[in-house]
C-alpha cells in the first residue's frame, strides 16, 4: 500500500506570498483606480545584456545544424564553462579547480538537493530570517520535527537582530550543516572575513559542514568583503559554496547556477574526495545537466565583455538600492543591507510588526513590500525592499512614501 | 558531526558506460586505423526543427527587451505550455486538466523525484531490465537493503523476457510504487491495453501507485498500442505519467520534460487531489521551473508544423530501426523491439553472454552496442541497439556487420 512522505504534512502552507497576493487584490477591489508599485520580490528585471544575448543565438543556430547539433551534455556541466568559472573565481584569488564545479539549473534546486548526500538525522543551522528553501527542503526530507512557535523543532535557528548586525553567533550546541547565506537574503548583511572564519573554526572543531549560498555575491563591491567563502583560510576543507548566474547576470528564468564542492572537503568517516564524488554521483543518478542553449550564455557572462554589461546592470539596481534607501530614511526609517546586496531590510517604524507595517505601506503610499517575518520569527518587526525593480517604478514608490506615508 | 548518506555506498559504480569506454579505448590503442561506429548510446542527432529553432529565436529577442523580458517562471511551467500538453494529450482520447501537468527539465529528474512525496520505505517494483534511474534513485533514498547477484534486496524485479514478450506479469506480492516504461528501454517493447489493464487493476487492489514512462511515445506507430497509461480507464486515480521532448523534438540536451499527476489519483489515507498537491509543494519548494528559452521551444513542438516536422525526425529514427533490424535478422540474430521504439533488443548468437558479444561485435564488425545486462540481470544474453545515429553510420555498422561479422 503506497503512502504518501508524511514530512511535507509538517510544512507550513506557502502562506507568505500567497497572503500578500490576497492583501494586495483586496486593496484592488477596495480601490479600482489605484496603482500599487510592488517592490515585494527579488526578481530581476532588466533584459540580458548584449553579449549574452549574441552567444544565445549563435547556440540555437549550432542546434539548427546536424554538424553542431548536440544532444545529451555532460551532466556536470559543459567542460568550457565549467572552467571559466574556475577562472572567474580566480579572478578575486581563490583556487577552484573545474572538476570541483559543478553547473546546475540554479541556486535553489541545488540548496535543497544538497541535503542528500547528508545523513537523514543530519542537525541543520540556518540563520533567522531565512530564505525558506534550506528550512522546507530539510522539513521534506525528514530532518525536523512539528512546528512550534514560528520555528521546527530539530532545526537549530541562528537569530540575525540588530544587535549582531544580522551576521549569527556560532552555534552553542553541535550540529551538522549550517547554512549561510551572504550577501543575505533577507536582510542584505554581508559577511566579513572574521565571521566567516568563526564559523569555518567551529566546523572544523564540530566536523560540521558550512552550505555557502553566494548567490548574491556580484553585489559586494567592498574589496574588503568576502565574495566567497574559499577566500577564507581552511574553508575548501568544510565548505560547499552554491552560487547562481539569477541575479549576477539576469538568469532569473533563464536557470543556470553552479555548486562547489572541493575535493579537500572531508568529514569523519570520509576521505578526501568522497564528499565531491558523492555529489558527482547525486547529480548523474538524478539530473541531465543544464541545459545546452543556456550554458554557452554562462560562459558569455564570463568573458570580459559580458562581465562588463553584467556590472552594469548590477550598478544600476545598486544605483535603485541607493534610493530606496535615502527615500525610507528621509521619512525616518531606519535600514540595513542595500549598501553590498540588493535588499533593503528596513526597521518597521513605530514598532509596528511586519504585517502592520505592510498595510499602512501599501493603503497610504500604494507600495507593496514584502513582510520581514515571512522569513522566519526572526524577521518580525522588518520589512524587505528589493531593489530588482525598474528604476521609475523605485522613484514613485519613494515619492509616495515620502508624500503619502504619515507615520 | 555531519555524516553522509550511506546509501550512496550500496549504489554499484557506474558501471556500463565507463567499462564500454575502457574496452573502446583499448581497441582504437590495437586497431590505430579503425573507426568505430557506435550506436550504443541514445541521443539524439538530427538538429531542431525549423518551427522550434525560429521559436526559441523569437524568445531570446523577447530576453533581450525590457518591455517583453521575463525573470522567474512558475515552477509547475508556462500555463501556455501546460495547457498545449492537455491539448496534445486530447489529440489522442486523453483528458488531462493544464494544472495536473507539470513541466520539468526532464524525465530523468522526474522519475527520480517523484520517490520523494512516497514514503521511505516504500517498496518499489521495476522492470529487469531496466533504465537505471529508478533504481539508483531508491538506493540513494533508503528504499533499499544490499546490492547481491545483480539485484538489490527491497527491490521487487518484474522479469521481462522472450516469454512474456518482454513486459512481466503482475507483483505477486504487495507493492508500493511500481515503475513502467513503455516503448521501454531498453527493450523496445510496448504495453497493449490489456498488459496495463492488469496492472491498474493490480493497483488499485493493492493501493499501489504506478509511475509510467511514456518518454519513447512518440514512436508509437500502431494505432492500437497505448500512448499513455490514462487511455486505460482506471488510471486516473492510480498513475502518474512522465514523459519529455527529448526523443519527441531532439530535445536531450535542451531539457524539457513533463509529470501528470491527476487530481483524482488517491491512496489509502489521501484525499483527491493530495498526491497532485505534493508534486506541486516538491517542485515549487526544490525546482524553479525549466528555462523560460526553453519552454517556448516545447509550445512549437506542439504546434501542427511542429507536431509535423517531430513526425519526420522519429520517422527518419525509425526507418533507422528497421535498417538496423533487417540488417542483424539478415545474419541470423533475432531481434525484438525496434517496431514502435527506437532501441532495438538483440538476442545474443549462439548462447554468448552480453560482454562476449560486445567484444565480437567490437573486434569483428567496428560496431559498439550496449550489453544487455548493464541494464541489469534480466539483460544478460541480449544487446541493445539504438536507431538515433546518422543514416550513413547505420548503413555502414550493417554492411559491415554482413561482411564481418563471424557467427
Amino acid at each position: 500500500m503506497a503512502k504518501i512522505n508524511d514530512n511535507y504534512h509538517k510544512l507550513q502552507s506557502g502562506y507568505l506570498f500567497p497572503e500578500i497576493a490576497r492583501r494586495t487584490r483586496e486593496f484592488a477591489e477596495r480601490n479600482p483606480g489605484a496603482t500599487l508599485v510592488k517592490l515585494g520580490i527579488g526578481d530581476t528585471t532588466k533584459p540580458l545584456t548584449p553579449t549574452v544575448i549574441k552567444s544565445l543565438h549563435q547556440e540555437i543556430d549550432n542546434l539548427a545544424n546536424a554538424k553542431t547539433y548536440t544532444g545529451y551534455g555532460v551532466e556536470q556541466g559543459n567542460p568550457d564553462l565549467r572552467q571559466a568559472l574556475a577562472d572567474y573565481y580566480k579572478s578575486f584569488g581563490v583556487n577552484i579547480h573545474a572538476d570541483e564545479v559543478f553547473v546546475s539549473d540554479g541556486a535553489k534546486p541545488d540548496s535543497a538537493n544538497i541535503q542528500s548526500i547528508f545523513a537523514d538525522n543530519s542537525v541543520i543551522a540556518v540563520q533567522d530570517p531565512v530564505y525558506p528553501v534550506y528550512v522546507d527542503s530539510a522539513v521534506i526530507g525528514g530532518k525536523t520535527r512539528e512546528y512550534k512557535d514560528g520555528r521546527y523543532e530539530g532545526i537549530v535557528y541562528m537569530d540575525c537582530n540588530e544587535d549582531n548586525g544580522f551576521f549569527p553567533e556560532i552555534p552553542k550546541q553541535k550540529v551538522d550543516l549550517i547554512y549561510l547565506c551572504s550577501p543575505n537574503n533577507p536582510t542584505g548583511a554581508v559577511a566579513t572575513h572574521e565571521q566567516l572564519k568563526a564559523f569555518i573554526d567551529y566546523a572544523h572543531a564540530n566536523d560540521a559542514v558550512i552550505i555557502f549560498d553566494s548567490a548574491y555575491a556580484a553585489f559586494i563591491s567592498d574589496p574588503s568583503l568576502p565574495r566567497s567563502i574559499y577566500e577564507i583560510e581552511g574553508a575548501e576543507t568544510c565548505a560547499i559554496e552554491i552560487s547562481s548566474f539569477s541575479k549576477l547576470a539576469g538568469f532569473t528564468g533563464v536557470r543556470l547556477g553552479w555548486t562547489i564542492v572541493p575535493h579537500k572537503l572531508a568529514i569523519e568517516g570520509t576521505h578526501p574526495g568522497e564528499v565531491q564524488a558523492l555529489w558527482n554521483r547525486r547529480q548523474s543518478t538524478m539530473f541531465n545537466g543544464a541545459s545546452n542553449i543556456v550554458q554557452p550564455g554562462g560562459m558569455a557572462v564570463l568573458s570580459k565583455p559580458g562581465l562588463k554589461e553584467s556590472q552594469e546592470l548590477i550598478d544600476y539596481y545598486m544605483a535603485n538600492a541607493k534610493i530606496i534607501r535615502d527615500g525610507l530614511n528621509d521619512v525616518g526609517i531606519t535600514t540595513f543591507g542595500g549598501v553590498n546586496a540588493p535588499y533593503i531590510w528596513a526597521k518597521t517604524p513605530g514598532g509596528m510588526d511586519s504585517w502592520e507595517f505592510f498595510d499602512l505601506l501599501m493603503n497610504q503610499a500604494h507600495v507593496v513590500g514584502t513582510p520581514g517575518v515571512g522569513f522566519g520569527r526572526g524577521g518580525e518587526g522588518y520589512f524587505r525592499l528589493s531593489a530588482f525593480s525598474d528604476r521609475a517604478n523605485v522613484k514613485k514608490a519613494m515619492k509616495s512614501i515620502k508624500v503619502n506615508l504619515h507615520l
